[in-house]
């Protein structure tokens, strides 16, 4: 049994306490995991430094606010977070979302605004944890998420390739990008459509086949992968050292990195964004909810592979407390990286003690490293995104899930197509509403059955499915869900049907047994059904209702207007109503009511 | 039983075709209906001619406008409509939604996006009215409607009190309106507040107690109320002698409505609205569902009361073609008024005739009458704006919908909110969204039961309320409700749960008896059980389950990684997998999968 994660132990995790769980890892630190963290730790790190620089270009930011990122945000996080391998910091949706939210604002404050987004984002996260909102995972289905993901690594490419050109282009969508791209692609510079062309070709033959061919060659299928994830540092070596050399900004035109101010961020509350929190308000939460899904999905899956288990609300106050730092050291909005998590996980890190490592190693990056970056080609940053996006494409899956069920395709084409078409910040919202729409389009007709007594028995049954006794005046209608706005309408027709069907019927039972539930908008139906079955002469009874339902029901004006009763059971139900032989006690129960 | 509608007769009613159905009142035709319906249309033009100017205002456009979607959209709505009572036009609260929709566009071009508006709006629900998407009325619920409604009453009101003090304000959502109002209360023209004031008291007056008095005077409830409808006209009348022979405009400054240009509108396609369409999607999605669902209810209550039942498709086609005839008269959006169908039932309208006497009597107006119009002072029509808005206000239902569900009321309250705080086209989004949201809430932890046979039967029943027979290695899990998104991962943990407290577990049977659909992240976390199982050396298996989701799953790669089978009955599958007693039998079983 011990490989399924057990739903019992979390009780008692909580009741040992918040410092237990969250830093039980320390007390059992020693030095083979600390040998462990800082192998893991060196891997990522150089990974992630030109990763910061590409992801706060993307957001429309200098490229010092991603190192910033890199570094108070991951302390936070391996305080506040609950998984022991999820590297947060900059990444790419996040990123692109960013840039959508502060587009509309004056150059001159967007920096600010950044800043102030992620504070609200952080702000909107925490609370989240602290109110417990990690149910919200729950509305959110997994082809909406995969369709996102993929909708928004394909606009990301699109976004780099003005870069890949050397021309400029602007817009938050696909269509507005490409009628850019297409307008100035006379512009197009030679030379840096050489370095991001042959970059994009190194990187991806890289990614592609040197673990493949490592492998070939005998080295272990891990040393290899690890290997073939830290080579694109050299080749951005390289093209620092070609730029530099062949002086390819000032002689080609090809546009760099430009200087980068050496030093750590300051740390104080984003002062000029302040004006403009309103038009950021709606950006924040959209973020905070992609972002939340998006490290929770990494988070669970690693967690998963080493038999653990996170814990969703910890993980909210982790990203949150990790924004709000982000928000407070001049940086913007961050989240869990798939990739970087994923080679944490590979090359061995074992604690949030890795975490911490990066940080340190970044906050050193941040001092005395950035007047290396400063002759890097924007062209080859663009091809370092482009080939980390096209890992995120998974067109696959998309077409895997419009075969399996047509009603989830659409849902999910629909939101890549939004994040086209609308913008990074539409897809989740659109995705997430049709999905909703499409499950409540589904219990519309809801299951209900005229049911009769099983001979012999107390049991009722489908009177068209079972042979059981029915009876002309009085019938019983199970109604097999909870009575809401959206199935009340039904209801409403069925009972009409039956109206129609049943020259006899003096009285009709509903049978409540699975009603969990009835609604305001129900209400309005079953008040409806009353008036019209009262005027048709038909009395309206309620049987083997939910007590909690029934206090409800008996809360409202409607037991006053109903024309029968409420009984406890269908058995006690039938021993008042059934015509047999009695007539005479029917007909004085009609007269009461 | 003939009091009720027969839904049984709609197919016959469709079988004999579009024509009788639409046009048998026609063939019926006498003088005494004819006499019902021009008194009637006479009554409702009385009440029209003040309305369309007022509202046309409100819409942020010359008072004409409001004249000339009172002709030919009737026209349209008579041919394609299926109520005999609605009266559509001008309404207050599309006439906001227009005005909101409308603001952000430039001063010169909005009477063409107005135009542009209704044709876009008229398109889509006669495209709703062809695919038969009546069914969306099933997504808005009653609280909504009604939180929706008063608050745009609310809405309006607020924004009619710039008329009354003869100030100016502008904005779209009651804070700008209110803020623009208290920064010029100062300006107050004191000539406008008591035309404005006085026109307020008057029509409210009128309004309550003239009815009542006449009724106690022995004149008929139905006349008096009539009466009553009919005052407001000969109230605007004494206002305009008043402007006229006092001046109101040039000596006092009082706004008056000016020159209103004589003639029928012309018919054309919007011009300069042409480029802006892409603005005005989103809006005329939203008010093309509130005027589907605003008329629907009102014709449906209408109905209603006639014995009579109105086809909801059919509904979108008429108000789709009203709205394309709008557009194309340099109208901008109506829908069906609740007070001048009300009035038009009342005063004994029978057939849609009725509407088309109104729309030839509104020619008249056209042609004629707008001279008389012209010292009509703004402040008066801003009072009949806000008399006929105290009628929607309805603060009880909203306080009744809260008494009775949390959960209702706060849907209501945040539709409402949202229209005073965020604008007239974000309550009914809000409102839809939150209830889909909440409804879904309550499904996140479906029921399900583990189960054993009720002894000497082939029965299954729920192991904790009746005596059952069960078993240690076998266990069945029924499922009570679909799996999709929202409620697959509590699967997850519902079995991890009986995996910790099942040590000689072999086996689990999920019975599939209610599950009518397995979406795609219900796959997915069907394929996580499974996998998570494997490793625990359990089986995982379906039994019972529907034909239909069983192709489905057959058709997906899961079935090959399932370590089970899918079992037609739970019958089948206890007699396969029961270990009594042969347990040679059992390991077989399991060598195979």
């Amino acid at each position: 049994m011990k490989p399924m994660s057990d739903p019992s132990k979390k009780n008692t995790d909580a009741k040992s306490g918040f410092l237990t769980r969250q830093y039980g890892w320390l007390s059992e630190y020693s030095g083979q995991v600390f040998t462990d963290d800082i192998v893991a730790a060196i891997i990522v790190t150089i990974l992630l430094v030109p990763q910061s620089l590409a992801y706060a270009l993307l957001a429309g930011l200098p490229p010092q606010i991603g190192i910033y990122v890199s570094i108070f945000p991951l302390i936070a996080y391996a305080i506040f977070g609950s998984s022991n391998y999820l590297n947060v910091g900059p990444t790419a949706v996040i990123s692109l979302m960013t840039a959508a939210a502060i587009a509309v604002l004056p150059e001159e404050t967007r920096l600010a605004s950044a800043a102030m987004l992620a504070l609200l984002t952080g702000g909107f996260l925490f609370i989240g944890g602290l109110v417990k909102a990690g149910f919200v995972m729950n509305f959110i289905s997994r082809p909406v998420v995969s369709a996102y993901i993929t909708g928004a690594a394909l606009l990301i490419i699109v976004s780099q390739l003005k870069h890949i050109f050397g021309i400029s282009a602007d817009g938050n969508t696909a269509l507005s990008l490409l009628k850019d791209i297409t307008a100035n692609i006379g512009n197009i510079n030679k030379a840096a459509f050489a370095v991001g062309a042959t970059a994009i070709i190194i990187l991806w033959s890289i990614q592609k086949l040197l673990a493949y061919t490592l492998v070939r060659l005998k080295m272990k299928a891990r040393r290899a992968q690890l290997i073939a994830r830290m080579m694109p540092v050299f080749v951005i070596g390289i093209y620092i050292l070609l730029s530099y050399f062949l002086n390819l900004n000032s002689a080609y035109g090809v546009r760099i990195v430009g200087k980068v101010p050496a030093g750590l961020p300051p740390l104080a509350l984003p002062s000029g964004g302040l004006a403009d929190y309103e038009i950021l308000i709606m950006p924040a939460i959209v973020i905070a909810i992609v972002a939340f899904v998006d490290s929770t999905s990494t988070a669970q899956e690693l967690a998963s592979r080493a038999r653990g288990r996170i814990d969703s609300n910890k993980e909210l106050l982790g990203l949150g407390a990790a924004n709000f730092v982000a928000g407070v050291s001049g940086g913007y909005p961050i989240n869990g990286s798939m990739s970087r998590s994923a080679v944490n996980f590979t090359a061995g890190g074992k604690t949030p003690m890795a975490g911490l490592m990066v940080a340190g190693m970044m906050a050193l990056t941040a001092v005395f490293l950035t007047p290396v970056l400063k002759n890097l080609p924007l062209a080859t940053l663009a091809a370092l995104i482009i080939v980390a996006c096209f890992n995120l494409l998974d067109f696959k899956s998309l077409w895997r899930t419009w075969v399996y069920s047509r009603a989830d395709g659409l849902t999910a084409i629909t939101a890549f197509l939004s994040v086209l078409f609308f913008g990074v910040q539409w897809g989740v919202l659109v995705g997430v509403v049709l999905a909703m729409a499409l499950h409540i389009q589904s219990t519309l007709k809801p299951h209900m059955a005229l049911v009769g007594r099983f001979p012999g028995t107390q049991h009722y049954r489908d009177a068209e499915r079972f042979k059981v006794e029915t009876n002309e005046q009085v019938k019983t209608l199970r109604i097999d869900e909870s009575l809401y706005y959206a199935n009340a309408r039904y209801l409403e027709d069925k009972v009409a049907r039956i109206v129609a069907k049943s020259p006899k019927m003096t009285d009709l039972i509903l049978m409540c047994t699975a009603v969990n539930r009835i609604d305001a908008s129900a209400l309005s139906s079953l008040k409806e059904i009353n008036k019209r079955l009262k005027s048709a002469r038909i009395n309206l009874h309620f049987s083997d209702m939910q007590s909690r339902v029934r206090e409800r029901l008996n809360r409202s004006e409607f037991s006053n207007q109903l024309t029968g009763q409420i009984f406890l059971s269908q058995f006690e139900a039938m021993e008042m109503l059934e015509p047999e032989p009695d007539w005479e006690r029917l007909s004085d129960h009609m007269d009461i009511h």
